[in-house]
């Protein structure tokens, strides 16, 4: 009892002010998601461990959290596991759900169990918390929120327009540059194509992916080790160390990859993408980054990221399209397309930029000091009025020492403290205090709406 | 793979519609909360099953989902267990961690956890999900939101005034009709103390909230039952019979608790709270209810609770003041009072009385039909000039055949469709089409944004 509790490792308390700060990010995002015509979803925390497993990799199946049966959860285990303490093979046997991974299969899920109550092409977003047993770790955490819009069911470019031209939005709301580097992965297939290794597909752009990282040589090196010849390697050259504009990037690609069909249906889709969005208009660099492969080897086409100009960090935000994902439900055929804001970190940069509006944190416009039973009495009946007005406001409940009601009022961000002691009662007004300036002006209560409204 | 997928038992997916009436719900209950000065907080959806074990009684122990803890959880669990399944003991070896039951041990101890970086009285609101692995029935779930405010640190009762006025309040913005049934486990304890009978507390308690259900004479039975001698029972008669307005209520009550302290105590708490509440005026009747109980013991001064008017149906919100919830934390002797609103009800009960706000499922304002290339890239244009002035907008993205577009429009309950086809693309006009009406209007993209905006 006397020790102070805790929580599971990995997890996180939000106090108000983060919680202002996250509604403030959550909030920006979904209005946009709504001004494209998005509608939002949520899945349950829970789904069956059957929808989970072998969506992730071996190692994502070891970082589900598993949710043990309800009741005598050892009833169907076979003894001889129970006696070799086969943990591994246990699983199956005492838990069937999991905690939600990410916010993609459950989904592919969705979309799949209410195909036949969807209109195709569906648009959702969907913001909800995920789990993962990872080590935990700066900027890691075992329960985060992913912040995700996709539309399903439409396999045309305009999504993918219309997805960046969300994100120069959301970010030029926010106040934050960025670069939002395109790539497409029909490119990266194509290069693999003419440099003659089309099975080397995942070691190029796993290599690729880290060439800011470890630099043009480690890359090279770490072909060399992947089994590509000398010969590939240097044809793939020019194509690692591409400048110039993205139109002077295509023309270039033009060249390279005029002897692979699915090359070239890679750079026909990057030039409408990055045409549109140049003809749209954006306050984001849009960046055609050839370097770019993204981990997550179900993308097929167009793939993006986003960074901040003026901070350290990894990728804000992500996102491409992938031609199959609900095909693992009994779906196939089925393209989707979509993006993932990555809150945890949208949170770190804009505290770092300091970039959330003044008003983020405080809730209360207007305190009351309580100076007794008929002075908060006549209190009350003023903050209704106020409220009334769709003006926050509140009356310190117990009739404490000053000192403690201006603490309260300063921890909260109050702007304003109302008082109404024996003068004030006798007058009929309300001492009203600025709080960042300390002008004290006596006013009626309509002269406080009138000001604070 | 052939089969549909599914989700857990008990668990619900909340499609964009369920979502849009989900969110008013919230938003309208947010707006209150922020507007008498609530602020936010999260707390993780896993806790350490040391911070929820015994907290809801053996019954809650049994319900609470409990996660399996990482890597090889069987490791530190001891042989004779797993040779006994005993798995009522292995539980505490292989799980630490549990889903949130509720919304309130939480929130006991996330205040003894940030004691000291919380300022008193901390009026907090919370809006999460909860688990519980009870059996699935209708309406109930086991995953289902809580909505919650309370205030710890302060034992003044203009707390009480202020969430009865919030309820008040969110009613009356919802438009739904309530009564605000108020009791005070004080008037019951010295009700029990004058009938000498201050041991049977709980039974009367329990009896008493069934008077509505089973009725006097089944009650009497009950209580007679219990132990209650004759003589206690006939002194109870006229409590349970109480009728007229609060201030008759509360006279017939002084005259019958006079020899009780603890019984004097609750009605003066009465006569503040309803007096207060009865002076700001509230639009809900607000009603002393003497066989209001509420079943959970942790409540000791007043207790509320909120029935609709025009729905058959259970409460749909209730609260109450306890004394000691963080105690059982290491941190004694802070006095708390808070409501919760129960979601899935009132969802119910808006959808019963079809009080959702006509605006509420319409996301997208207008959806411009795709054409063919030429023709989408410059509605592409049109839709950023409308989002431009905060009107939800979308171009179905492939061109489609007609019919399939209307239908997606249909679906989404888009108010307004615009065209632009050859003729307008030559003419710098876009056809409006008003869905309901059926009117289509040749006009500007500026006359489009002046009607819609």
């Amino acid at each position: 009892m006397a020790q102070k509790p805790t929580i599971p490792k990995g997890t996180r308390d939000f106090s108000p002010i983060q919680m202002a700060k996250r509604n403030y990010i959550f909030n920006t995002i979904k209005d946009v998601f709504l001004l494209y015509g998005y509608q939002q979803i949520e899945t349950p925390a829970m789904e069956n461990l059957s929808t989970l497993m072998g969506k992730y990799g071996d190692e994502g199946d070891k970082l589900l959290f598993k949710v043990l049966n309800s009741g005598d959860y050892l009833r169907k285990v076979p003894d001889e596991l129970l006696a070799d303490k086969d943990y591994i093979h246990m699983i199956s046997h005492i838990s069937e759900k999991g905690l939600r991974y990410d916010l993609t299969v459950p989904f592919a899920r969705y979309v799949v169990m209410h195909r036949d109550e969807l209109q195709f092409p569906f648009k959702r977003y969907q913001i909800q918390p995920v789990w993962r047993a990872d080590r935990p770790q700066k900027g890691r955490y075992r329960e985060f929120y992913q912040c995700d819009a996709d539309v399903v069911g439409s396999d045309s470019l305009v999504n993918e327009v219309e997805l960046i031209s969300m994100i120069d939005e959301v970010f030029g709301r926010f106040g934050v540059n960025i670069v939002i580097k395109v790539n497409n992965r029909k490119v990266l297939s194509g290069i693999a194509e003419v440099i003659g290794a089309p099975d080397k597909i995942v070691d190029i752009t796993v290599a690729i992916d880290k060439i800011d990282k470890i630099g043009i040589d480690n890359v090279n090196a770490e072909l060399s080790e992947k089994g590509l010849s000398q010969d590939a390697i240097d044809q793939l050259q020019p194509l690692l160390t591409l400048s110039g504009t993205n139109d002077e990037k295509l023309a270039t690609l033009d060249g390279l990859l005029a002897a692979s069909e699915v090359g070239k249906k890679g750079i026909e889709e990057l030039r409408y993408v990055l045409g549109h969005v140049a003809e749209l208009g954006t306050k984001a660099t849009v960046e055609l980054d050839v370097s770019l492969a993204r981990g997550l080897n179900y993308y097929t086409g167009t793939i993006l990221e986003v960074k901040a100009c003026d901070v350290e960090m990894g990728s804000i935000t992500g996102g491409g399209r992938y031609d199959n994902l609900t095909g693992v439900f009994g779906m196939p055929g089925t393209s989707g397309v979509g993006i993932s804001f990555g809150a945890d970190r949208i949170y770190d940069v804009l505290n770092t930029l300091d970039l959330y509006p003044a008003d983020t944190i405080s809730s209360t416009r207007v305190l009351f000091i309580n100076f007794g039973e008929k002075e908060s009495s006549a209190s009350l009946r003023y903050v209704m009025q106020l409220r009334a007005q769709g003006i926050s406001a509140e009356v310190y409940p117990d009739s404490a020492k000053m000192k403690k009601q201006m603490n309260y009022a300063n921890s909260k961000h109050v702007p304003y403290v109302a008082m109404v002691g024996e003068n004030e009662l006798a007058s009929g007004t309300v001492a009203l205090k600025n709080m960042e300036t300390g002008e004290q002006v006596s006013m009626t209560i309509d002269q406080v709406i009138e000001k604070l409204k």
